[in-house]
């Protein structure tokens, strides 16, 4: 298994498809010619084009000499820089980084426009200016819990139940390195729908500057109605941050909110 | 005036030179299309290829009507995102970017070659493992001061005297946005050498990484001798950090050390 962080700016998303430039392909292709016999990687799940990562997780099968944890390094020095594998080690048996994954956590990132800096394009979503902290949290404690999440769902979202437990979602200000203001949004649950977390980040903080009430954004989550959300979030600021396996995690949701569907 | 952060790796160094993209030719060109009159932006000083900027200052003389506040809105519109344009503002009378600077403040970042992030590329210099922060800062408090330079200057500095007064120089332990650790050093004086923070940084780094006692690093910088030196640090992890043209910053700096000059 590998942990992998990449740009998601250089590549069309995590999954290969035909000839454009995949985070998984480029993997894939390079063990291959390493291994000297054709190997595919399997993440824990796709990411968009734009997407960034922090902490994809993937495996792949191999008979091969080479120790788990050198893969990291025999790896890195043949990848473009764009993607660097973390750390690399042997999966326990049984494990399937998409199918044995207990929960998945993401951030977003917005900066104040006027202080974006030349290397944060793409990176960072810019707004002309930071909404109420105080009533993003209000909206974002709503969506922690187990919740039908049609209203953020993309139309082409194709699974049939909008169900999702979210363990974790609130919003912090923090800094990136040169002392600028960050405003962060981090959720955590078992899986989301397609453009989930950019159509609840884009509808908070457009109803934030309305200045809208936790009421009033309580009814667009329970509309389960896609017209109810606003603006998807662009890609850039989005961040796979966490994957883990480790079903202990989050055993404390289920006590506190038990399961509604 | 303008306050300007920009990507050095994007950049030929700020200087315009024949046809190699910089800086200054890149706002001086397109300040000129909007005023309608050839214009020209003067820096605080060069900063090489590679070398970032988080405030290089510079200046131009107009007579538009354009409120000079307004111009930081106007340049940002039509720059590459690689250039920033922090704010804008009238000059005081007799104001020049270059002659009537006081001080001059860099930094240096430094991340461990493990945790490199795929957008740390060119951004940060990569090293195997961090050297200790407290032989690091013994070395770099023994900058600190009036000290003939000669030691840490490239070979190409044109200055008669290579003494220059350094009012701060500091590592310290900081963080990316992603919490990985920074190791940063800071240093503000009144001019650098050609190369100089870069010697210093590289030299640092090499003696503590060997173990070499303060006493002997004082050595390498009494010696003035340019033998003494050893690596000069990649551009990649150089930013200008702060230009001032406060006569008060650091006034207490007289008052302790004197000149030696």
């Amino acid at each position: 298994m590998l942990c992998v962080a990449y740009d998601g700016s250089c590549f069309h998303g995590w999954q290969a498809q035909g000839n454009a430039p995949s985070v998984q392909s480029a993997i894939s292709s390079l063990l291959s010619s390493i291994l000297g016999s054709e190997t595919m990687v399997y993440g824990s799940g796709r990411t968009d084009a734009g997407v960034h990562a922090l902490s994809q997780v993937c495996h792949f099968d191999t008979r091969s000499q080479i120790a788990p944890e050198k893969f990291a390094l025999v790896l890195n020095t043949r990848l473009p820089k764009s993607i660097r594998i973390l750390s690399s080690a042997e999966a326990p048996e049984g494990f399937h980084a998409r199918f044995t994954t207990m929960s998945r956590e993401y951030w977003y990132l917005l900066k104040r426009s006027a202080e974006m800096l030349p290397w944060d394009d793409r990176h960072v979503t810019p707004v002309k200016e930071f909404p109420s902290l105080e009533l993003l949290n209000e909206y974002a404690s709503l969506l922690q819990g187990t919740h039908d999440f049609t209203t953020f769902a993309s139309a082409r979202d194709p699974s049939e139940s909008k169900t999702r437990d979210i363990y974790v979602s609130g919003w912090e200000m923090t800094a990136d390195g040169f002392g600028f203001d960050v405003l962060k949004y981090r959720t955590a649950g078992n899986a989301f729908l397609y453009h989930q977390v950019r159509s609840m980040v884009g509808t908070m903080i457009e109803c934030a500057a309305a200045g809208e009430s936790a009421a009033d954004f309580r009814a667009r989550l329970e509309a389960k109605d896609r017209k109810m959300a606003l603006r998807t979030a662009k890609a850039d600021g989005l961040y796979l941050a966490d994957v883990s396996y480790d079903e202990e995690k989050y055993r404390w949701f289920e006590e506190a909110y038990g399961r509604k569907d």
